[in-house]
């Protein structure tokens, strides 16, 4: 061959080649880069640290071809707007607990935990092998979302007390900081819910600005020193499996080719289930700490007429959503069927083994 | 450009992309097999749906480059032999559960359960926060392979009793179908435990050639039938959280590029998790129609002098197991100090939860 044809041909190879890499890289090499919006500060324990892991499982298993970059509260300043902000695009992905929407979406209200409700299998049950999955998919549908199980935080605590709770008539009047539809059944029994800014908690619990403060359980609690300045740790009844969420935005995931969806949708799976297990331990640690710390903190259960109470005004708070909508009656529905079967299965599996082994 | 010049481009261009495409294809596109060998029977419920999950889960998110094939314990004859096909490479992956090996290897005991032991997300705890997957690493590592997590069956039941058990007395000769450390537990206290064939178990309950039968619980119980032949269900002490296994051939796993490396042990994690919420599902659903059927079955706890002394000889037995290898020693102090803390959390929240809500 002569150097002319040579150098012709390979013109033509050169050219070919790098056309061939380019939609090959179209093809199989093009990097999906997702945006995700959380409610959170900037690291955040547990909770931020879920969407890190989340990212990073997607990362690795895609070989890159799937990049998600975490904006926190601090960078998008809207940590109550992230609903919106995926609804509209903006972000691709948000992090955040149902719960928060139930003023703009009052169904949202029953995928994160209710009081005397489901524990975190339970839940996790009704989820993907009860209706779960396809009510949140109907509520969150209309606005162009889905929501996906994003971790559990297990059995919130009751709260810091300062002082006993020994009958309703306690309850009468006692200044405690609890938000949402938990804050309505304490006011519905005469006690006073307050909003505090947290960084004014502490001082407020210390100065009995508050007789109580509600915040989540050992595992963020400690940060917070509430253990430092009351004496009675009061356990749960009003979140015992609460659920964070992943909302993606629809036509956002079904432009991910099938394999990157589930590699999405399994990372997430997974980080949630993840969550659930590191509070659970950071639990364990954490108030082993308190306890060696502050040896005198009691821990105490509500008296069985104020947990009466409180159930009553529940199932009175709930009816009322229900009269009102036909979809929260499904719903309510299909969480109260579901749970009678798994609860009863509860009762004489972990409730059974933990009472007839406790020394 | 002549006739004979654009097909002399041609061939080049020809070869060169098929030269590009075939290194492609062994870049990013080459398929990798492997071989799981499963203990149980073809399409065991729940047990087989695990591994059946989890190979599907790499399909999907491998895009087909990992295909995972199933052989059960009727094809490869060898329920009992995983262990030994996957050290040898014969298999790359086995799904079973590790106490099955505690003749072969002593130390693969503690990666399944525990009498008295963990909680399924106590143990999950041990396993990712604690030392629990260290520890598993040293044991099998030794045998050329990794061991991973692979489903949890919750609490199991503690047996269908013919007779109830109101002291340590009536232990004495009791014959009861129960295998394992919780058998030897047994048999320290009197009782006799019996191997019998699964199929022949029915009858022999019937005809009280057995007064007791263990099995797992609920959702596995239902298709024995033994609900409708012996009238006491008793709750568990001795299997509180079963955890299967996925064991790895390291080898094989370090042929896996990277991405298929995380793909894999993120299928195998989350279909672990997958199975604890669905064992814990369809134990509310086999329960509830077992109750159905048989209204009059009583679920009773042991007594405390014999949960005492169950305690004690469970005890005495890792004792005796600590004092004879200090790699025994050394998993049986992480378990208990790992259980230390984590209980005491669970202590104030599942189960203060479940004791103070209920009706």
């Amino acid at each position: 061959m002569s150097t002319k044809k040579y150098n012709k041909l390979f013109t033509g190879v050169s050219l070919c080649c790098a056309m061939f890499a380019t939609s090959f890289a179209q093809a199989e090499d093009k990097v999906y880069r997702l945006k995700l919006a959380e409610t959170w500060g900037p690291n955040t324990p547990i909770l931020g640290e879920t969407t890190k892991n989340m990212a990073a499982l997607a990362d690795s298993m895609s070989n890159g071809r799937l990049k998600i970059t975490i904006d926190s509260a601090n960078k998008h300043k809207a940590p109550f707007g992230v609903f919106d902000m995926v609804r509209a695009g903006q972000y691709d992905i948000g992090h955040s607990a149902s719960y928060y929407w139930k003023g703009k979406v009052p169904n949202t209200l029953y995928f994160t935990t209710m009081p005397f409700g489901m524990t975190a299998p339970e839940q996790y049950g009704w989820f993907y092998h009860g209706e779960g999955q396809d009510l949140m998919n109907e509520v969150y549908g209309k606005f162009g979302m889905y929501s996906f199980p994003g971790g559990n935080t297990g059995v919130q605590m009751g709260g810091w007390f300062q002082k006993e709770i020994n009958s309703l008539d306690d309850v009468k009047g006692l200044k405690i900081r609890i938000p949402g539809f938990a804050g309505e059944v304490w006011a519905k029994l005469g006690a006073k819910p307050v909003n505090i800014a947290p960084g004014d908690l502490y001082t407020a619990l210390e100065r009995r600005t508050v007789d109580a403060v509600e915040w989540v359980g050992p595992s963020l609690d400690i940060r917070m020193g509430f253990h430092k300045i009351a004496p009675i740790y009061y356990t749960g009844w009003h979140e015992p499996a609460s659920e964070l969420q992943f909302m993606v935005n629809k036509k956002k995931f079904e432009k991910l080719p099938a394999d990157l969806q589930q590699i999405l949708k399994t990372a997430m799976r997974t980080s949630a289930y993840d969550m659930y297990i590191q509070t659970h331990h950071e639990s364990g640690v954490s108030w082993d700490s308190m306890k060696k710390e502050f040896p005198n903190i009691q821990v105490k259960s509500f008296p069985t007429d104020v947990i009466d109470a409180m159930r009553k005004v529940n199932g009175e708070l709930l009816a009322e959503r229900a009269a009102k909508d036909p979809l929260a009656k499904r719903i309510q529905e299909s969480q109260a069927e579901y749970m009678r079967k798994a609860r009863a299965w509860t009762e004489i599996s972990d409730k059974a083994y933990l009472n007839s082994i406790s020394k």
